[in-house]
């Protein structure tokens, strides 16, 4: 089956790992796995800084090309929250709990646009060690490394 | 992965196969699938009659016995919205357009509970000839067939 995800990536923690590789394992061996990566210009609206595009893109794909999933994939640049999946021929979008709510906006938006609504995954966040989400956020603090460690 | 799903299935429609099936995908080669199906007394809410326990049991069983979908897999009576699904130990709930909130409601009961938070998959429901959804009430009513097509 051919599945979206999305996300900034940075930097790329056990969340984001847990999403990708779930999104493999739903496409499957014959399927397609579509990574919409925001650009500097979306990502800036974020709260902390953001490293370049190209710095995301390159720790993304050294993780996928290591995991030797075996869909084929590719990386896209996502300007909004969005991007292709309101109109794309594609089957299910993966997301996290805090992005639950875009994936619903999606299939809305494809129903008025006359497309097939697709599937929803939502992955439950990683758990750091102190119980709460993993966040690039959290990490950005100082609070957690990309394990989910507490820095102390 | 181990899975779960519910409902009353009544009559098995193309919605529910769409849902059973993808179930069995996602649990994989070496998963489980949980199929709760609602007890006379719970199903009893519905505005429609619905057939006897052991007679959905037979059709849902039949169903699954003819696919010979490769995961193991068990049929529990539902007893409430919930089910075993708010404390049992599994990874993911298959759930339609109509039940996401019930499978983000298990997800905050379990959290409560101590309990892992489990993945969400929501199927885009099956429309009918008509662009609609399938749904027993629509079947009831005689206005389409268990596949979907409008009766005329």
């Amino acid at each position: 089956m051919k599945v979206m995800v999305g996300g900034t990536f940075d930097p790329l923690h056990d969340g984001h790992k847990a999403l990708l590789s779930r999104s493999f394992e739903l496409a499957g061996r014959d399927g397609r796995v579509v990574i919409g990566l925001t650009t500097d210009t979306f990502a800036s609206r974020k709260t902390h800084p953001i490293r370049p595009f190209d710095e995301r893109r390159q720790d993304l794909e050294g993780f996928i090309k290591g995991k030797k999933f075996a869909a084929s994939w590719i990386v896209e640049p996502l300007n909004d929250r969005f991007g292709s999946a309101t109109d794309a021929d594609f089957d299910a979008i993966i997301v996290s709990e805090e992005t639950l709510p875009v994936a619903v906006e999606i299939n809305t938006l494809r129903k008025e646009h006359g497309k097939k609504k697709v599937d929803i995954h939502q992955i439950s966040c990683v758990l750091a060690e102190d119980g709460r989400w993993i966040s690039s956020t959290r990490i950005y603090r100082g609070e957690i490394d990309v394990h989910g460690n507490l820095i102390r």
